[in-house]
């Protein structure tokens, strides 16, 4: 029986999630067939009704269901041994999950800052005002007032950026030679960007702006097969 | 015969260099033989006439010689393929690297503001004034100046270790259940305040705090062999 991923989807197919991003392509690198159910904010008690909470993405293999984006990488990887790697051990494993925390925490917070404005028009219609009170109580502010001073806002995230502009200088992948899960969960926070803004946050001609270039062509240009931001 | 490993040796025998300090804990964790060829900053024609360049850390392995601390563990990595793994193969060395470079920028840099005007103290007294001069070049400013408003400059160090002590609070080590080269990396850091400076850079109770206690402790306290700083 094929496995089941419940992912976030937004207007008209468009696909917002850094987090389904990281699962999507752990599934392709670990070349399992899967099927999707997409799921809107809105479609919350289908997500609740299955795992107790609301956050997506979920996994379901037969009786067994995960929630929690890195226990599901983590259960992939365990389910299927023999398929290639995600984290290449668990020396591995550890360190991908601390890349998982830096990316989260010191490139996905200075980005809401620069997206977070532009982001409900990805987002089905029905979903928009509750994005906006949640990311606002977050926040503490409208998303207006969090993005104000866009170029202020996106020179920090570019800052931010500077380990993994280096990183990628000297070596083609952040998992070495060859993508591994923290390429794709970096990448995840590239595809928040390019699919929830048509602001560009990536310097033209940087490592970063080959690397994304390169994982969006992976699995067959996966990166690319889902809606861009509506114009 | 023993691979030599020339390290950085300050005032009365102490061990400034993080760099030394994560090929020494690298050493170990090959479990490999070594002699160690102190040398100062004074000393740097020893190891120009070895590498053509001045920096330390430099192994030296029959007639094999490796200067550059990322090249050094990968040549230990490889010259030992069948002791415990510093990277856990491939994918890892490629995390490790991005880790490596995360922790000397981010890290790194700020925590010089915070420890440069106690350094010189630690240092041999033939070396003091080639430290000062190059790092106040580095820096464009005075180590007096560069570590002005220490309450800032130690509330921005312990800022960007936030990523670190969320990562320790939810896993042993960087490396998951053991430690392995970017826990070394990242040590080095804190020895490098440790020694390096009599402030109290690490958050007493926190995730890091303990994770630094079981570092010092590994084989046999290395973290501890050396002397403290001078009082």
């Amino acid at each position: 029986m094929a496995l089941i991923f419940f992912e976030r989807v937004g207007h008209e197919g468009r696909r917002p999630s850094p987090f389904s991003w990281r699962i999507r392509y752990a599934l392709e690198h670990k070349g399992v067939d899967f099927e999707v159910r997409p799921v809107r904010f809105a479609d919350v008690e289908t997500i609740r009704a299955l795992t107790g909470q609301h956050l997506t993405p979920v996994l379901s293999d037969g009786d067994h269901v995960v929630h929690e984006t890195w226990d599901i990488a983590c259960y992939l990887e365990q389910r299927f041994p023999d398929n290639p790697s995600l984290f290449g051990g668990a020396i591995g494993r550890g360190m991908a999950r601390h890349i998982n925390v830096w990316s989260d925490t010191q490139l996905g917070s200075p980005l809401r800052h620069v997206i977070y404005g532009d982001f409900p028009a990805v987002l089905d219609a029905e979903d928009r005002a509750y994005f906006r009170a949640t990311r606002e109580r977050d926040l503490g502010m409208t998303l207006e007032a969090a993005c104000a001073d866009p170029e202020g806002k996106l020179a920090a995230f570019q800052q931010a950026c500077a380990p993994l502009e280096h990183t990628l200088s000297v070596q083609p992948y952040i998992c070495g030679p060859a993508p591994a899960y923290a390429d794709y969960t970096v990448f995840s926070i590239f595809q928040w960007a390019r699919l929830g803004s048509p602001k560009q946050v990536v310097v033209q001609g940087s490592a970063i702006a080959e690397w994304r270039r390169r994982m969006i062509a992976l699995f067959g240009n996966l990166g690319d097969r889902f809606p861009c931001y509506p114009t």
